[in-house]
């Protein structure tokens, strides 16, 4: 048995014993009974996938997955390839969205190579980007698979290992950068949520209705050459996935086996959480979805997931892991919620009528 | 001209020219067009209300006003009028849901007694509670005014003062406490949204079906019996409102003449920012409707005000100035994006196709 499956098989269902203690405590805190709605089902999870009633939520960090996407010379996307180096740059320099919004959260920000074009040799030197490159972008996906099935496990099994280095951390978080990578996420939805394409794709960084049609065209030929078993997580990323993704669900899969909570941002992280709950379901209790992107197919790809409201609904649509980062403080909230806030007997307030 | 009149000679409409600025640079951020969707209109309204490039949002306070409501003899809660003594206790001892929210947020919390029924001289004296009592509790409105309308200008006035005796804070927020508040704040919902009193009618701490319907009787009488100008924010206060109601109005005109931002929680709060809107109808610009509450009247209000779409939606229901305490964050978010996020040019990254 290898390192993914050694892995998976540390992941249980949330404690149910924690589960009902967080419950019981909720249902007496001085206050209209659940009146602080979803924080509190929120509060309940954390309970549940921490096995504490004080869930530990004070060190976050996002961790950014970057990848490049051999599909991308077929036209699906506005942006040119470089940009994905020259993100990887500005994460680096702090000047980039998920910087921002990481700081105002609290969080560290990771950036991973997962399979850049470039050499990035420089910045793994200086520590400021791990190292995980799987290879220089994927195969183009309209053509052929993404890559190897040894590759796939490679990729996973490199979340996985960033998500084990990151163990001081209470509470992690998914982001990407990929020029192209709606286009394998697409196919991800696709592929598992048993979608049509029209359902799932959108426009990514801001496709004008021919640039969309002409990137359906491109899924179709992309779902007519490939066709993966829906129900193996590694055959699908390996057929139409990327190596971010596959760093996304490892670092899911990783955070599971260590009961930490995992935010997933949005389209192409779902993606990566869609692969995890294939290669190990039990990872679905184990993460928390951010937010409702833009992008038309991520309801569905939440939904699969037993997601039927993400925390934020705020018209994002970045990636980079901007989402999960502004859910962390609501993550926090909810904490505070169980941990702080008094029961009718402790603040001597009288309850409602029966 | 009086206090009140003077202060809303000082609300203008938010500064179109930083608007302008502010949209201008939010469009030459390095990332897909408008990619933070809310955060950045979010944004420009905050260049807008602060006259600035650079929003000062450090420095926040959640102002929870306290009254009573002579109402409750008709039955229209379930919980007991002394809880609303009982939890201004609870508030100062820091034990109840907005005390937890507000120091995730990094918020202060000041607690006003507009009108609570009992006496609080000893956390007067202490600085604990600020007293603003108009007095002890409103006018059973199924049978007669809440107050008079000398009393509704008191009362939106020590609003005002409150928001200026807080002139170092950037960022307010509004909250409520108040035994049978849902009752008077759904009558100026159908009062000055025009819709129907079922329309805007909900279970407030959690009625059954048989006390709503109670409720939605006592409300026909309230409205019955009071007929005040949908038009006159003051007389539809003194008909059918209450004095911690006139105090969160007042504190979003004394916010709005200072021109920094007030966050609007649940129902209760934005029947107090109705109310302000009907004074002032510019206060609108300076409002941040920050969460859609689980009762139903919530939407047609905030529709009234402008607002579509509120910040969060988590099926909040408790008010104090919880939602308004949770989306305090996505404020300094927004500011974020707009002071620390580089331009394509800054970045150095490549612009997507023309």
């Amino acid at each position: 048995m290898n390192f993914l499956e050694q892995t998976c098989q540390k992941i249980f269902p949330q404690d149910s014993e924690f589960r009902d203690k967080a419950k019981a405590r909720l249902e007496q805190l001085a206050l209209p009974h659940w009146a602080l709605g979803d924080l509190m089902d929120l509060a309940i999870d954390l309970a549940g996938i921490t096995r504490s009633m004080q869930p530990p939520c004070q060190r976050k960090a996002v961790v950014t997955m970057a990848a490049d996407h051999g599909v991308v010379v077929e036209g699906v996307s506005r942006f040119p390839q470089e940009v994905t180096v020259q993100m990887v740059h500005n994460f680096v320099a702090g000047g980039a969205g998920i910087n921002a919004l990481a700081r105002q959260a609290g969080a560290d920000v990771y950036v991973v190579d997962m399979g850049v074009n470039g050499d990035l040799q420089e910045l793994y030197r200086s520590g400021r980007v791990i190292n995980k490159k799987v290879g220089p972008g994927t195969g183009n996906i309209a053509r052929g698979p993404a890559m190897s099935i040894a590759n796939a496990r490679r990729a996973v099994e490199a979340g996985i290992e960033v998500a084990y280095d990151l163990h001081d951390y209470d509470v992690l978080a998914t982001g990407d950068m990929g020029i192209g990578n709606t286009t394998p996420s697409s196919a991800i939805a696709a592929v598992i949520t048993g979608r049509s394409l029209e359902e799932v794709t959108g426009r990514g960084t801001g496709l004008d209705d021919e640039q969309l049609q002409r990137k359906l065209a491109v899924l179709r030929s992309i779902l007519a050459i490939n066709r993966p078993d829906p129900h193996n997580g590694l055959e699908v990323l390996a057929g139409v996935g990327g190596f971010e993704i596959g760093g996304i669900a490892g670092l899911i899969i990783g955070a599971a086996a260590q009961r930490k909570p995992v935010l997933v941002d949005g389209l192409i992280s779902t993606a990566g959480a869609l692969i995890a709950y294939r290669i190990e379901p039990f990872v679905r209790d184990y993460i928390i979805c951010s937010h409702r992107s833009m992008e038309p197919g991520h309801k569905y790809m939440q939904e699969t997931l037993g997601c039927a409201r993400p925390l934020l609904d705020l018209n994002l649509r970045l990636g980079e892991g901007t989402g999960a980062a502004l859910a962390m403080n609501i993550v926090a909230a909810a904490r505070a919620v169980l941990v702080e806030v008094s029961t009718f007997a402790e603040a001597a307030v009288a309850q409602a009528d029966k």
